[in-house]
């Protein structure tokens, strides 16, 4: 495939989504203050942010509402007491994790709800059900995307039918997701290709959500984009899972679209990121997350040993190689 | 151009070079330990990497020998105080600028000497005396690289008269350095396919030597090494100049080649370079390299803002504007 775009001119197709909270809320149990929320929501209109992502819509019957902060759920009533009616250019999405949501009691009608975006989250077994929650979304009025998490570590036969059954659904988009930053930009490029096959086909377009365990995550992302991608999700200073996400001030700083504006996000770091990071919240690029990385496994072993602020290794690495 | 090999082969031509020392002691004015020297010396020489770079040959004129660690000058005795005669596989490098130093004296001829190669670093301007200590080092008996710094501020017609004159001349190698992190990965693409063109009509082979401001410095070095670069630098943990250079532990998980081996690397590490970053030894990604970086601008003032703790980055970012 030829690449698409390049470093002079824009894109009208690139869209930028803010998933701070989202995957940044699986470090700290979404236990944000309002006031930071506000702050991001006003930074991301400011900035040109196309959509911002609250949270999960969380099963209230699997979790205790009592242990996570709101935004693991995502009531309508918190999400307007930060955004009002969302007088913006802002979209707001949110995410919807298979075997997790109660969707067809907790995701209402779009006419009820200042929400605009839901995003499925599925393991590529557990297609079926993702189509089942596509169509529910759909039919309620919502713009769909399918999320198939982890595909470093599916068989490509595996892949490719889920992207056909996402192709006949009635979702929107498909998104890549390397869950675990395994990924090599030769190797996204490869993906992005495959997906845009499916994409054309079926006419949806392609998202990209990376990790940074290979300090890969800003290159695959705009990899993806100078192969058709157009979804790209980011995080104010990478905030997310074990080694965290591309950095919205560095996608920011590569899209030459005039509509983005990078000052607002570098306020909002400086005055809640890195507070954020001070008050303990333990993110980012790190040894062990690497590893992992390197051998295409879940970061869990490497989240537990970087909390305990453990530092051999060597050691890690042969437990890893053991596993 | 097509790509030079794929993720499941080896290539032969790769050779790895370890710049921690030289890189990385631009951040400490190379006042590294006797014993991190020699334990750095020995964790290379277990882990495969091809090349060590030693320091620089720098004119003790120009720079007080007081003032510096004695990586800053590599005198032969200091070098062999380490390796003794180098029985090993791991070849031996300094680096000679353009400018600060007095290549006819201080580099002796290879026979007297345990240094296997001479990288001569240049700015484009500077052309005439590079090709002078290229020619200089080569009737020495060593093998020369020209590195051409700072490219990404440099004109094109420039640039390429340059890699005419390299060349023209005996050097056995032509470097691309991202000096002030600033390029892409499509860039690097491009400027490796005009480098080959050249390295195919004179018979050189072509380098990297990459800097982590937009968190691309192992990303590019990759890009390059699948577009046909074959020597490629990195540092322990990322150690260099601002925020830093391409991980050697990053890049060793990427080479296929049995003969690289991590895990010295990791022990290195963990035993070495944490504590050297606990004594306040000051290098890595961070906002205001990525901003230097985005802005094609030399790290100094990033550089000075990190060491003094500075935060406000919205303002750094308008002063770089300024500028």
């Amino acid at each position: 495939m030829a690449q698409k775009g390049d470093l002079m001119t824009t894109r009208s197709d690139i869209r930028v989504l803010d998933a701070t909270i989202r995957d940044g809320g699986l470090v700290n149990n979404f236990m944000f203050s309002d006031e930071f929320i506000s702050a991001l929501y006003r930074a991301n209109v400011k900035a040109g942010i196309d959509y911002m992502e609250f949270g999960y819509k969380a099963s209230k019957e699997l979790f205790d509402v009592n242990k996570f902060g709101k935004w693991k759920f995502c009531n309508e009533e918190d999400i307007r007491a930060v955004v009002g009616d969302n007088n913006s250019d802002l979209k707001i999405s949110i995410m919807a994790d298979v075997g997790r949501c109660d969707y067809r009691h907790d995701i209402t009608d779009r006419s009820e709800s200042v929400i605009d975006m839901v995003r499925v989250a599925t393991y590529v077994h557990q297609m079926p059900t993702a189509i089942e929650m596509i169509e529910d979304a759909k039919s309620k009025g919502y713009e769909v995307t399918c999320n198939i998490m982890a595909i470093s570590n599916a068989q490509e036969g595996d892949v490719k039918q889920a992207l056909k059954m996402v192709g006949e659904s009635s979702a929107d988009g498909i998104y890549i997701v390397d869950s675990y930053g395994a990924l090599y930009p030769e190797q996204i490029r490869r993906i992005t290709e495959l997906y845009m096959e499916y994409a054309d086909e079926y006419g949806k377009y392609i998202g990209i959500h990376a990790h940074n365990n290979q300090q890969l995550a800003f290159a695959n992302t705009i990899e993806a984009a100078t192969n058709g991608a157009s979804f790209l999700d980011a995080t104010m200073m990478s905030m997310g899972r074990g080694a965290g996400n591309c950095a919205t001030e560095l996608l920011l700083g590569f899209l030459k679209n005039p509509k983005f504006n990078i000052f607002p996000v570098l306020k909002f770091i400086q005055d809640y990121m890195l507070p954020l990071k001070e008050s303990g919240a333990l993110w980012g690029y790190d040894i062990p997350y690497l590893l992992t990385g390197q051998l295409n496994q879940h970061p869990s072993a490497a989240i537990d040993y970087t909390n305990e602020k453990k530092t051999d290794y060597a050691e890690f690495y042969t437990d890893l190689l053991d596993k």
